[in-house]
């Protein structure tokens, strides 16, 4: 569309010029479009991802492709921004899909799935398996186009006022948790909260809440939580790696000319590999810190991760059954998923779990 | 801003008309590169990668910007690639940087390291570490700029006729293995052998060679090694991943505009996603295959990666004595890789030791 439109403007432009006929109706348009961002800017590795983004697609389009970035709140609220890129609010934005599950619950297939895939698992299911494919069709019903936008890694597990030596101490555990990981531990008796970033810390303290799950040690040291949970257990279970994703207005998406479209796309891969690689070498010094603040660093022991894999098995099969989406996309995910984990069993576990261990 | 650049275009349409000068100045070239590849086209995820690369770049700068891909010995061979380059035989080039140990031992930190750094350490290195500046330093005596090419994750440590069950098995075992890892194990009595892909078949069958490595299950695949050396050895110490790079020469990459410039950075980046991805998506299956086509899974134990491990402490401490640059770099990259190994050691590795043994 944008395209046609700037076709339609060069001829009139030459007709203008009649006869001399300047050789510029190949140059692309200038545009200026908006992204909306689901964070705040202090969590500087996720806002800061479509800053790396919209620089380098800037730079590639020679300075003719403009993305302005708006935090959470600024154009809207921080969970509206698939609203907004459907509604044609703004051309796009920067969220996590699993935010949107109360659309549809196949959306956390794009983020974090329980005992799903990592990193680099998932990615290769995006790239190579049938994930993009799979996530492009959701998406293609909210006008949508999505593209990957960057990882965390395996997260933490979360602060925890007192010790979570068996399920039974999970019972009746208010525990700021969302989404389908709340739904899974609802099954063990936890009673998952909703609760904004700024507001957990007091919670805590007042002791209104038991646990709190963020992201990982650079991200949850901004919240100080070490003081009033100690207790900072591993792994977050339900996010082995959490994907953020950009959202295009599909109609907004057509418009563009394809140069800008492979811009975008290079752009997208350059914020993947730079997110995760950001928090890959902020997260070992803010472990450290925490630790050094009085974190005390726990391991979720195993009859606590088989009572959560056995509830996140029946919180797939209930859901797949609800839902034929979740399900088309869950039955190819697992499989995936399935045959990556024996394969990393062997020669990237085993280097892990020695090298791992050893000082160079 | 549409409207302003509409304005704008029609301004010196008009313009034109009067001066009857075309007005094409600032449009960008049309290039045509040439980029040499260190593998042959039968290894489609590494040769395979400039072509994601060159695709990439060609739509982004809207068809101008072409690279043609040379596999080994088309231009120059395998492991010429860095001279070809430095020299300006051809502008640019895709290897692994650790072949030109010869010329300078610290060029492995470029690809991989004995007991080092994992994918997404090494790429947390290279961009939010010092590890990109510092291969930059020691390519610039070389006249050339590198990028970011690819991983191929952890690798598997290859085919062995007969079993090792401790250091003592690996005296005198003539081992197709070359550079710095040859290099450690020589010090365990180990007899490096350097020998093409292609005659590794023939050299195990006649058992002129005891073992070979390669890369992993989806390249192994193709040596039909399970008929001549069942013994399938996991992991690759010496390769907790592996990096490919792209080399362009200095002079070349100072010429284009710098829209070709960010494109081509972002160009490397899908790139780099993109090969990790495929051969994390393509492994797993061909090890399912080699295993039913009678290959055996064995994981060196703890004796023998005991002995490796001191034997590349000591070839660390010995290359870090012979040569400076080696141990500027070497000391940057333990203490990040040390770090990291402490914080994947949390998070990822309990997730990854849980959930890697559970089928969903």
């Amino acid at each position: 569309m944008q395209r046609r439109s700037f076709l339609k403007k060069a001829t009139i432009g030459a007709g203008v010029a009649a006869i001399g006929a300047p050789a510029i109706a190949q140059s692309l348009p200038t545009l200026n479009w908006r992204l909306v961002s689901s964070f705040p800017k202090s969590l500087d590795t996720l806002y800061g991802a479509p800053e790396i983004f919209a620089n380098s697609l800037r730079k590639a389009t020679d300075g003719k492709f403009n993305v302005k970035i708006f935090a959470a709140g600024e154009v809207v609220p921080a969970l509206q921004v698939l609203d907004a890129v459907q509604n044609g609010t703004v051309e796009c934005g920067h969220t996590a899909s699993y935010y949107y599950l109360g659309k549809n619950s196949a959306f956390i297939f794009d983020t974090a799935a329980p005992f799903g895939m990592t990193a680099r698992q998932q990615s290769a299911w995006m790239l190579h398996g049938n994930g993009m494919k799979l996530m492009r069709e959701l998406y293609a019903s909210y006008n949508i186009v999505n593209f990957l936008g960057g990882q965390t890694g395996t997260q933490m597990g979360g602060w925890f006022r007192k010790e979570i030596k068996s399920p039974e101490d999970l019972k009746g555990l208010k525990f700021r948790i969302a989404g389908f990981a709340g739904q899974v531990l609802s099954k063990l008796g936890v009673v998952p909260q909703q609760l904004p970033a700024g507001e957990i810390y007091s919670a805590l303290e007042k002791g209104t809440i038991d646990a709190a799950e963020f992201v990982g040690p650079y991200d949850d040291e901004k919240l100080g939580l070490a003081k009033v949970a100690k207790n900072y257990y591993y792994p977050a279970f339900w996010e082995g790696a959490a994907g953020l994703s950009f959202l295009v207005n599909k109609k907004q998406w057509d418009s563009l000319p394809p140069a800008y479209q492979a811009a975008w796309e290079a752009a997208c891969f350059e914020t993947h590999v730079d997110m995760c690689a950001k928090y890959d070498a902020l997260n070992p010094p803010a472990l450290q810190r925490l630790l050094e603040s009085g974190a005390v660093l726990r391991k979720f022991n195993t009859s606590v991760m088989d009572a959560c894999f056995k509830a996140s098995q029946e919180t797939y099969a209930e859901e797949s059954a609800k839902n034929p989406q979740f399900k088309k996309i869950f039955d190819d995910y697992r499989v995936f998923r399935n045959m990556e984990a024996q394969w990393f069993n062997v020669a990237e576990q085993a280097f892990a779990q020695y090298s791992f261990n050893k000082k160079l």
